[in-house]
């Protein structure tokens, strides 16, 4: 009704649906590096990652207000600034229009260095939460996990003994290598797996923090435990050669895809009787979906491969103010 | 429906009415300093900033979301980095539970400096916005102008000349020198004043930037300009004496009404018809106020004091990129 350029946004929910709002912020030096990624990338991933939030409940996205910080260092002329401005303008733009969200309010705040908060809001009938699953229902993953976390570590160059081993073992797949510096600079929000899976899950939500790290969440919220089959997770194959060399050189053989962060795929939880027709309506929807695991009674998660135990790693996920 | 906690929030927006909704940032160093102001006075600001604009709108504020930036620097440790986001939370918490607004959800994420991003929404059948105004409405202003930028002067200390100037200046108005330092610190939003006006006005405007500044806004929405009686503005003793100390030392005689920004008040436009009912919904709101000006063709603002016309200041009002 009034969008940009006043203070307030105003805006017309539709009758008899549930409001979904979500935030979430990108700092420069945090989680994005403007010498490793476009503005232009870093503008498409703050808004992705807010979409992901509510693809994970099922919502469909509507509009979204974006507070911008802008640094005023002293090294940093008008001119650069103004056009850092416009890309990252221009990467929220594109995926906004094609994601059918609108930008209806924003913010401009000087700042010590760039970042973007976003705050999303969608709509859906009857949401899904991180509540809901209980002993017996089986995980879908819909998406694939490892590939951002691989994107990062190529990025990060030859600073540390991780990426050259990776670029080794690396070199019989570059299109799915590609495919990785894709999923860390570009990521999808899984916008209509989302609303596929709405009416048929029990519980939902978007792997920000790593496969593990987030069914914990989901797990906690649930009051439940899980098994997780490692064969089964959709690793591509850069992903896969990238944790067989990680694994050689000490790490654990899924480090990528369990820990890695940013993977941006949704897990949900579904009743046994349904996990066939969430299955068929997450292909349908145009994502690839399988089941990797159950949830199960207690409280703690189990890892198996091939029917036998595997320890969990060390550092189960990604922590929001320790990464370097 | 589903709070903090999960991913996202769920709310169920009432039925008929638009969503109102605001972004709005506060950085440390930029829109505040934790050595002239608390941690709980600036999770207040952060707030209240972002209820001013919905009071604006003359929306019921019902719900907001806040994205925490927390500084990694070495030098803060965890358990001091705690105790200033805790103080942050409780500021904001005082005041949310005084409006009737409720925290739904946030992030936190590692950033250079303490900043506060963040979104309100709230609803309302009719909202006002900076459109709407003709020439021959009257502007009319809830609230106060000036205390906010005299107690942001008084508190910046002796490190200009400024501060000693007024300082001499204040010593007979101890009371509302103090009222200042409240305004700049602990501001607040005069929601129900805009829930009173949206009935009634044509269009209006927090006063965040400067009452020029954000005047000039409303006009240019509008498609107006105006003419401002001075001698109408509404100062407290403390605003006019340090008003007039600063005119001897060479800045405009309205420098702080007219530039200083912060003030939080409200600016109405109303049809002439309307203008005593205005007044007195404002006043019956609790909020005292008053006609100030009126809408004129052309685009341009004239001041004037008691009918004689005065000049511009040089500039109009907070730039929120070159502040100090």
């Amino acid at each position: 009704v009034v969008g940009p350029g006043d203070d307030c946004a105003v805006l017309r929910p539709s009758a008899g649906r549930l409001l979904v709002a979500t935030t979430d912020a990108l700092v420069e030096g945090v989680h994005f590096d403007l010498s490793l990624s476009s503005a232009r990338d870093a503008g498409h991933k703050a808004l992705a990652v807010n979409l992901s939030d509510l693809a994970a409940a099922g919502a469909r996205p509507r509009w979204f207000l974006c507070a911008l910080g802008v640094p005023r260092a002293p090294d940093l002329r008008g001119a650069a600034v103004f056009a850092t401005a416009r890309s990252l303008g221009e990467g929220m733009a594109a995926l906004a229009r094609e994601s059918g969200v609108a930008l209806v309010g924003g913010n401009v705040a000087g700042a010590e260095r760039w970042s973007l908060t976003l705050t999303a809001l969608g709509e859906a009938s009857a949401p899904l939460s991180r509540r809901g699953a209980r002993p017996g229902d089986a995980l879908v993953l819909a998406g694939q996990v490892g590939a951002a976390a691989l994107g990062l570590r190529l990025l990060r160059g030859s600073k540390r003994r991780g990426p050259d081993l990776l670029a080794r073992a690396l070199r019989a797949v570059p299109a799915s290598t590609r495919a990785a510096l894709r999923a860390q600079l570009r990521p999808d929000a899984l916008v209509s797996a989302g609303l596929a899976a709405a009416p048929i899950a029990s519980a939902s939500i978007d792997l920000s923090d790593g496969l593990l790290a987030d069914l914990g969440h989901l797990l906690h919220a649930s009051r439940c435990g899980a098994e997780l089959d490692l064969e089964r997770l959709p690793r591509s194959a850069a992903v896969r050669a990238a944790e067989a060399a990680l694994a050689d050189a000490g790490e654990h053989s899924y480090a990528l895809s369990l820990s890695g962060g940013e993977d941006y795929s949704l897990l949900f939880a579904v009743r046994p009787a349904r996990e066939r027709a969430l299955l068929a309506a997450l292909r349908r929807s145009g994502t690839s979906a399988r089941t990797v695991g159950r949830c199960v009674r207690g409280r703690s998660i189990a890892l198996r491969e091939r029917g036998r135990p595997v320890p969990l790693p060390r550092q189960a996920g990604w922590d929001h103010l320790s990464r370097a």
